[in-house]
């Protein structure tokens, strides 16, 4: 299934964070069978609370494509975006958006509740790959304590 | 009054981007009295929707202190920050955040209601200045349109 594809590649992106030392979040934006653009965390090698994996494969795809707007595209992400990537998200007008693990600490519903943070436009689907992501992070955190 | 003198200089900046052609949006970052940061709305000369006058400046404010936190500083930005820019300034941990015009459109509130976006330490403060900046902003429409 496409959908498992591409978060196997987003979950790469999730491993090589894990190399860095930065918590195991990756995202690719996949447009008409490619992948246009890839992230991962770099919040601690950037010293910046920003550098999100999502924020990080936005703005390389909206370079690649040379647009401020992403209709046609899908973003893969290995947990559940923040309210911040959910902002950039709803900015970007992007088409689909699938994400992997629940965020319920982190995660775009803790500030925006039942309300959609994401472009009208936009779909949304969870829970692809949940076990392998969440399985990433709760490592990550273990080791950290 | 010290509110007031930074939100002229991130006045100045949203001028700056209205000469750009840009939606006139403007941000200092204020830390012990001193300017250590500053941008204005960029979406439209990067191509990117998430080129925010907050976001700029806040990637800048870390870079300048080698910090992910800004727990001593305060933000002035001209317009209620979008919910993008309400996620970032949460992970900044900024001590404060003062803004001009509200935005009922754009604005945080739209996605969080009455939740609270930034950090539970951030100070809030609205309307300094509101009227410059509302103005600002209604002429830019205005001759878009």
């Amino acid at each position: 299934m496409d959908d498992m594809h591409y978060m196997k590649m987003a979950l790469q992106e999730a491993l090589q964070a894990k190399e860095e030392e930065e918590v195991p979040v990756g995202a690719v934006v996949v447009q008409d069978g490619k992948i246009i653009s890839r992230g991962h965390n770099m919040t601690e090698r950037l010293q910046d609370p920003t550098a999100h994996a999502e924020m990080i494969a936005l703005t390389a795809a909206f370079n690649a494509l040379g647009s401020k707007y992403l209709p046609d595209a899908t973003l893969y992400v290995t947990v559940e975006p923040c309210p911040m990537c959910a902002g950039a998200l709803y900015w970007s007008k992007i088409g689909r958006v699938v994400y992997g693990t629940d965020d319920l600490k982190n995660g775009y519903r803790k500030v925006a509740g039942s309300n959609w943070p994401f472009h009208p436009q936009t779909k949304l689907d969870a829970g692809c790959c949940a076990a392998e992501a969440a399985q990433l992070m709760k490592d990550f955190f273990k080791a950290r304590r």
